[in-house]
């Protein structure tokens, strides 16, 4: 299997970027398998606050955000459900869709990269991005997302208290509230993670068969770690360093065709690098059940199916049906618990709307 | 200035077919101005009860209710806002608009009609309606609808629970639940009201003298009682019975055309009869600084602009800029409180996208 990442691995070293609030981090040998953190990494220069948290929530949540005032950050990563929309792929404003599935908004703060083929290097890079593109929220331009944002008091105030300075309201501080409220989208405490840390009657004989599948056949070589998905900043590796695999691994089977899973060259496109082909950052499992329809094209639509598929494509191995079975019923181990949240109340303008304002 | 509607408007009785809850229902002479109620009027046939606000509140921010399951009913009444999109229309699935303006979903317990036309005699049809609308939720019929909620585990043991019966999702039950969760968002203690009660100090000086324009330039004729809209269920109004008025009532402003203000027949589309044509529901003012743009087909822009025109078309009256002021300074203290909400968490069929079932 080829799989791309630098750092090392094996090594638990914190990162010099990265304060780190996970409590299990030590220079223990190295475990595969580990519970999830219920406090997230944070980069130095955008520490937490509550009134950040408040703050991003609310942008999180505000439509005002879209050229047309129809799309909010959550209406592709909803986070009332499984931080996805449930489509193969998303349909941005205007009516317009991209060729990649939505992945989970949860969890992404123990993401290396993001977006799947890894071209955002932080949860703040990805919201700077988002914003922009003519397939999601659509806005022409840096200034006209934070002409809207100026436009409403009960942001202003809110941006001037936390962030102080003459202009508070600014493209990298509303991406730094945003990713600020998606580091607490964290969902711990899934009976796998309470099975590693002792409850042995937190998972099923089923489950546990399937977490040793698993294990036997590899699915763990890049699915591992706290976010079942390799490496997390803060821990072995540097924020923007991604743990790549490539997709179909082993080219050829009928699900090449079926599902087309080699027509997206993944990161490639982004590099531009040869070997950067069909290189795609390794997705987490955490609430995996929860996510459906699978893969960067969202092609395949039951768990099952996607656990057969990479059987055969990263593997070469034909999963038997008890296997697949025995494989789901782990995964579905981990679905964490979801926090409760409270609901934001958008700030408004008053008498007046926001998005008729003329874009800059 | 013609207004239509059944019933004694200044006998205050209750309905036989409600329940009110209302704490300030009395033989007393009549009020125009009335403090909003902090209990909604509720229908005999559909008690409320805490599951199933709960169950109604997860299916109103449920996107599976949508063909494209991109769609719930707070993407275009949403509740963190003003409970409606800020948009002149609202852009519905496939991206297809409708022609008038989305109304607010807040304290629409004290309508009597629903839609702009009063087409829906209740929440609970107005539910059944916008689900299978081309232009808005899109389902195809019934069917498809219930097949989609009766795939989610997590809904079906609701149903049960709180309907009974073997069939317990089923499409009014849907209906009923949300329409319940909908009685919910009331937002009492407005400015306005604790004025109303007695605190003379919760509204400026500006706003009084607001208050006595739109009372003697007759606002008040049209825009009264609890919900600043004319009659409410269970007080002297039957639910069903809207209460309407001609507009423009003065044809032949220069607004007309400028806002296409005689363009859409109104009610006539609904009923052909000759007297309904230009009819609209009467609007509440509630929350009116919050809910811009203006009128049924959102044409106005600004709250000014709004009283500016309605003076003209409606009363036959140029408004100073003064008394524009005034006005709209008093209509900010209809603004109320929202109450606190905890967000939902959208129950799931495990393993797979409910979105992609084939619809029946």
């Amino acid at each position: 299997m080829k799989v791309t990442y630098r750092g090392l691995l094996l090594a638990v070293s914190s990162s010099l970027m990265y304060l780190t609030m996970a409590t299990s981090v030590s220079a223990a040998p190295f475990q595969a398998l580990q519970p999830l953190p219920k406090q997230p990494p944070v980069p130095l220069d955008n520490p937490m606050s509550r009134a950040k948290i408040a703050l991003g929530q609310q942008l999180f949540f505000d439509p005002r955000l879209s050229v047309t005032g129809t799309h909010s950050c959550n209406t592709c990563h909803n986070v009332m459900a499984g931080g996805e929309d449930g489509r193969a792929v998303s349909i941005g404003v205007n009516g317009k869709s991209g060729t990649r599935n939505a992945p989970t908004v949860w969890n992404t703060a123990f993401s290396t990269v993001l977006y799947r083929d890894g071209r955002a290097a932080s949860l703040e890079d990805q919201v700077k991005t988002h914003l922009l593109s003519a397939t999601e929220m659509g806005m022409p331009n840096e200034q006209a997302v934070v002409a809207r944002i100026a436009a409403i008091p009960g942001y202003v105030s809110q941006f001037a208290k936390i962030f102080g300075g003459k202009e508070a309201v600014n493209y990298t501080n509303i991406a730094k509230a945003i990713a600020t409220y998606e580091r607490t989208l964290i969902t711990p405490d899934s009976p796998y993670d309470r099975y590693l840390r002792g409850d042995k009657q937190a998972i099923s004989a089923q489950a546990k068969r399937g977490l040793d599948e698993f294990q036997k056949v590899q699915c763990v070589s890049c699915h591992f770690w706290v976010n079942m998905a390799g490496p997390v900043p803060g821990l072995a590796f540097q924020m923007g360093e991604g743990f790549y695999e490539l997709f179909p691994n082993y080219q050829g089977s009928v699900y090449d065709k079926q599902y087309q899973l080699a027509e997206d060259l993944g990161r490639y496109n982004v590099t531009g690098i040869e070997s950067d082909r069909r290189m795609w950052r390794v997705a987490s499992l955490r609430n995996v059940a929860v996510t459906a329809p699978y893969f960067h094209n969202g092609m395949v639509k039951k768990l099952e199916e996607a656990v057969r598929v990479m059987g055969k494509t990263q593997l070469k191995v034909d999963l038997t049906d008890q296997q697949i079975q025995d494989i789901t019923v782990f995964l579905n181990t981990l679905t964490g618990k979801f926090p409760e949240q409270k609901m934001p109340r958008l700030p408004f303008k008053p008498n007046s709307s926001v998005i008729d304002l003329p874009l800059q």
